[in-house]
């Protein structure tokens, strides 16, 4: 079997790397020369809208796949030779900040107050109505905190207009949460679902720095919530794969804020802590084989290696730790790998984690 | 960093999946098109005598190591711009069971009695002196029970001469064990050692059909001993990389059958079980890295997939099994996978292995 995927990075990476041991060989479809995927998959050169390329890849594979969301939906629609899983109504919602939290609403799934924004005096308004603080994102192609403006004061009204102004925006309201959290649903061809544990995640400018799973201290009710809620808008959607959804922690009272269509870096910690990981699991639900576990084996957490790969000798010094190195070219705020390590509770994770820590935020340039 | 394998089977491809997560490249040398490392490593066509690929190898690696010890020593010194591990006198002793042996006995390590033997009439006298039933093999290129001839009475001896005479030949007694074991080290440049927990291994027809580690109802006295034989022979050989000792256990008692100077089939439940894989701990030693932990985190058993690969929906249809096929032609009697469970317990470990057992057995040719 052979899947195709587009996109070329790290999440491509890993996704070949966790088909090889199933016998299963990816394509990706990349325009960068140097996309780190290609160390262990074939490399079409091409964009995510070169329809030639895009024929070139359907017709070297069992299914097409995605590793990035932001990709034009309607090219990939006129390859019917080749099925394309998650579908892409899913993806075309979830490239919209808008339409993903009215689909959330229409679920009955609690998300922070959120206004369309398309003039200064609709954002005036909303911002009257939410409140400040308040978020201003633009409705498509954010990612890692890229295309937002946090409104503090009225003052910032303008401000922030004049940055983000011109494309369709969103308000959201600012929500002071106790935490962050996500959780990552597969959901196969046949509609069976599995959920993994609940992540925590922590940002830090935007970008994902460290998470841990299963969170420290969560009840059966919220565990349960946030099940309920990637189960919902995953039937809903009738999705196929790995998906994520990422939510905000109000003392128990979750709030959607945003899912992602594909295998997640909330979900890294599946390859070394859960019986089978995102990537796996992803595969598996697109080729349509049957789901693997997803039971997580001990807590584990993940921290991402961010802008600076550290020293391959520091990382090994730790014998515990997992390690992940994307061969990526190295630039402030770029994620170019990331490490795991796993103990038997949450305690001893905590111990672990302190001197990595140390190690990790000297390489660290975000 | 770059590594260079001599081999291009099923131990260098998990030896180059192994690399890329710590950013390492492999490149195999292997004279088959359809290498099965090629997938996952760059290929250079040649046979491992073959000089200019040798070159070729070494001139793209930081370090050469190799997946297979029947390869030819000699065209391998010749070899001075890159460093090889591990070293190549262990190799030249592991290629033949009387050095072997030998080496064992000037260590102390016990073994099964043995003898050299070139005559027939060598033979007539080693089988008096060791008694009946004894084993005749071949000193050299034997793997997976080939070139081996069981003696049970006077009358096999012209028939086992017959068979494999003419070429350098060892009668070793046969033990009558009560299982086999095997133990994997793991030696650093700098002389550090870690050893894997044991696994319990059962061959069918001289081909590895499965293992368990650590072995069921062992005790401290009989892991010491083994550490010990393996810790020693490592040692006199100025080792750097995995190593697997094999051994029969009567009763509690160790008796060395062989080694192997690699990574090792009874080693690959190290990859689902351990911190760190025997394959990515033979990389980091092999290239000057600090070693990964060798802790087993559950009791784990590994299958063998022989001859047959079974459809990949049917392995998948257990949850909790992980899947690790080789993308290799069938063949009778040829490894075209493994898979890997774990339990918490020994107990559960046998309960999950039933039906996993049936369904392999139905497609196992050997």
């Amino acid at each position: 079997m052979r899947i195709g995927i587009v996109g070329g990075g790290q999440l491509g990476r890993m996704l070949a790397l966790a088909a090889h041991p199933l016998g299963i060989r990816s394509t990706v479809l990349d325009a960068g020369d140097e996309c780190c995927a290609s160390d262990v998959a074939d490399h079409i050169h091409g964009t995510f809208d070169d329809v030639a390329a895009l024929e070139q890849l359907a017709s070297r594979s069992d299914v097409i796949t995605f590793e990035f969301e932001n990709v034009e939906v309607e090219e990939l629609r006129s390859l019917t030779s080749t099925r394309i899983f998650p579908p892409l109504d899913a993806l075309a919602v979830s490239q919209d900040r808008f339409s993903e939290k009215t689909l959330f609403q229409s679920l009955g799934i609690e998300t922070p107050r959120f206004a369309a924004i398309d003039t200064i005096d609709e954002l005036r308004n909303a911002a009257g109505e939410i409140g400040l603080p308040a978020v201003l994102k633009t409705r498509r192609m954010g990612y890692d905190g890229k295309g937002q403006f946090v409104l503090r004061e009225s003052a910032d009204i303008e401000r922030a207009w004049n940055e983000l102004g011109g494309t369709p925006l969103i308000l959201e309201a600012f929500v002071p949460f106790d935490r962050e959290l996500a959780i990552i649903a597969v959901r196969s061809r046949e509609g069976t679902m599995a959920t993994y544990p609940m992540t925590q995640t922590k940002h830090i400018g935007g970008i994902l720095a460290e998470s841990i799973a299963p969170p420290p201290h969560i009840s059966k009710e919220t565990t349960a919530s946030a099940v309920q809620a990637v189960t919902a808008i995953a039937e809903k959607l009738d999705y196929v794969g790995a998906l994520a959804l990422e939510l905000f922690d109000c003392d128990g009272r979750l709030l959607a804020n945003e899912f992602a269509p594909r295998v997640h870096n909330s979900g890294h910690w599946t390859i070394d802590g859960a019986e089978c990981s995102q990537f796996e699991n992803h595969i598996r639900a697109v080729l349509d084989l049957p789901m693997g576990s997803t039971a997580c084996i001990r807590p584990t957490a993940m921290l991402n290696l961010i802008g600076r790969t550290p020293a391959l000798g520091a990382l090994a010094h730790f014998p515990d730790l997992r390690i992940h190195l994307y061969r990526k070219a190295e630039n402030p705020g770029r994620k170019v790998g990331h490490v795991t390590i796993s103990a038997d509770t949450h305690e001893a994770l905590d111990a672990a984690l302190t001197p990595i820590r140390r190690l990790i935020e000297r390489y660290t340039q975000r």
